[in-house]
C-alpha cells in the first residue's frame, strides 16, 4: 500500500510520501512515490502517487516524457493548474486505453490514485485528487488537504490540528506525525519518505527532503508524540461512572 | 458503518460500541449493538456487532433463544469461553444457511463480523473475535484488543497506550478516545455508545453505562484531549531541514 498527504494552506503546499510497495507480503520494495515538474521561476508541480504501481510510474514517465519532447500540450506551457490537473487526467486515460484490458485478462483491477498540486505564475497555489477515471476535485479552505492510500489511521491529527494559518513547519510537522501514527499501525507503509515543502510564490523548488530511519528530526518527533500522547492520556481523569 | 472495540487484560475486559447503522447515507438508524448473556455468580459473555444488520440481529436473537429454552447446548450450558465462541460461530454458520442464498440474489454479500468475549467460573476472562464464516482467533498478552467496523482511525492510540497492567477505568477511557477519533474522521460512527466494564472474577454485570451527547465526561474527554493534543503538537519543535 501508501500513505501519502498533501496540504494547501495561506503559506503555500506541502507533500509527503511514502515509499513502500507490496504485492503480497513477501514482495516488498522501496520506490519513490513524489514526482516534481519544475520551470524555475515560472512554474512548480508535485505528483504524488498511490495505487497499482505500474499505471502510476506510467502516468508519471508520459507526464514527463510530454514535457521534453516541448510538445504543445504539457505541464511545462498548461495556462494554469486545472489544466494542468486536466492533463494528469488524460494521461491516466492513456494508461487506461493501453493497459486495462489486459489487466483485466489477470483479474487487475485498474487501479490508480493522485495527489497534484503546485503553482503557476500569476495564479494561487493549487492542490488536486486525481482519480483512476482521470477525474478530479480540488482543495478549498474548507477540505484543505487530500490522502491517498492507507489514509485512516493518520486523518485524526489532521482532522483535528490543519488550518489555513500554520506555518509551511507546522504543517510538515502535522504530516509527520500523521505518518507516523500509520507506519506505527500499518505495515504496509514504511520509509524512506519525501517531504517536499512549497511557499507560496516560490515558483521553485528548495525545500525537498528524504526522511529515513537515522533522521534525527523524524526519530525525535516519534518519540516525543509518543510519550507526550501517552502523558495526555494519564493525565486525563478516569471515568467515574461506578463507584 | 461500525466501531465496537473490546479488550482484554489483567484487570479484566472492556467492551466499547457505538449504534450507527447505515444503509446509504440517507438511511440512517440508531441500533444497539452490544448484546449481554449473564448467568450471574457463573457467567457473564458480551457480543459486539457489525457488518449487515439482520445478520448480527439473527445471530444475536439465535444465541438469546437457545439459552431462553434451556437446551443441551447454550452460551449458559457452555463447559468454557471456547465452547461458546464455538456456538456463536455456528449461530453465525445457521444464518448463513438460511439467508446466504437469498442474499447472493440481491448482491449482498454475507458479511458479519462479531467480537465475542467473557468469563466462565474457573477459567480466565477470554476475548474473541469471529468472522463471517464462523471462525475465530482468541485474544493473546501480545494481541490484547480487538476492533470491528471503522477500526483504522481508533488503531492507533490503542496502539500506543493498552498494556496488560492498565486498570479497567485506564483501558475505557482509552477506549473512550479511540472511539472519539473515529467518530470524529468518519460520519458512519455516532452516539449513544454501550460502555461495558467487565472486572476479572465477578461473574455478574454490574458497570454498564450508555453514553448519549450530554454524557459530560465524554464531553470532557472529548475536549480536553482535543486540547492537549493541540498543545502537544504546539510543543514539539518544528522541523529545521531547511534554513
Amino acid at each position: 500500500m501508501t500513505y501519502c498527504v498533501a496540504v494547501r494552506n495561506d503559506a503555500g503546499l506541502v507533500f509527503l510520501s511514502d515509499s513502500r510497495t507490496n504485492a503480497g507480503v513477501d514482495q516488498i520494495s522501496t520506490f519513490r512515490k513524489m514526482h516534481t515538474f519544475e520551470v524555475p521561476g515560472e512554474r512548480v508541480m508535485v505528483l504524488l502517487t498511490g495505487g497499482n504501481l505500474a499505471i502510476s510510474q506510467s502516468v508519471a514517465s508520459g507526464l514527463r516524457v510530454q514535457m521534453q519532447n516541448h510538445g504543445e500540450k504539457s505541464l511545462a506551457t498548461a495556462p494554469n493548474m486545472f489544466s494542468a490537473a486536466k492533463l494528469v487526467g488524460e494521461a491516466v486515460r492513456k494508461v487506461y486505453e493501453r493497459d486495462a484490458e489486459a489487466l483485466k485478462n489477470f483479474n487487475v483491477e485498474f487501479n490508480v490514485s493522485l495527489i497534484f498540486g503546485g503553482q503557476i505564475k500569476g495564479e494561487e497555489p493549487r492542490l488536486f485528487n486525481v482519480y483512476s477515471a482521470g477525474n478530479f476535485i480540488e482543495a478549498t479552505d474548507e477540505t484543505p488537504f487530500f490522502q491517498i492510500g492507507e489514509s485512516k489511521y493518520g486523518k485524526p491529527i489532521l482532522d483535528r490540528v490543519i488550518n489555513k494559518e500554520l506555518s509551511l513547519d507546522e504543517v510538515a510537522k502535522c504530516c509527520l506525525i500523521s505518518m507516523d501514527s500509520t507506519i506505527k499501525s500499518n505495515l504496509s507503509v514504511g520509509l524512506p519518505l519525501n517531504l517536499l515543502c512549497y511557499e507560496r510564490d516560490a515558483l521553485s523548488i528548495s525545500r525537498h527532503k528524504q526522511i529515513d530511519g537515522k533522521d534525527p528530526y523524524f526519530a525525535s518527533i516519534r518519540d516525543r508524540w509518543a510519550e507526550q500522547l501517552r502523558k495526555v492520556f494519564n493525565d486525563l481523569p478516569d471515568p467515574a461512572y461506578w463507584p
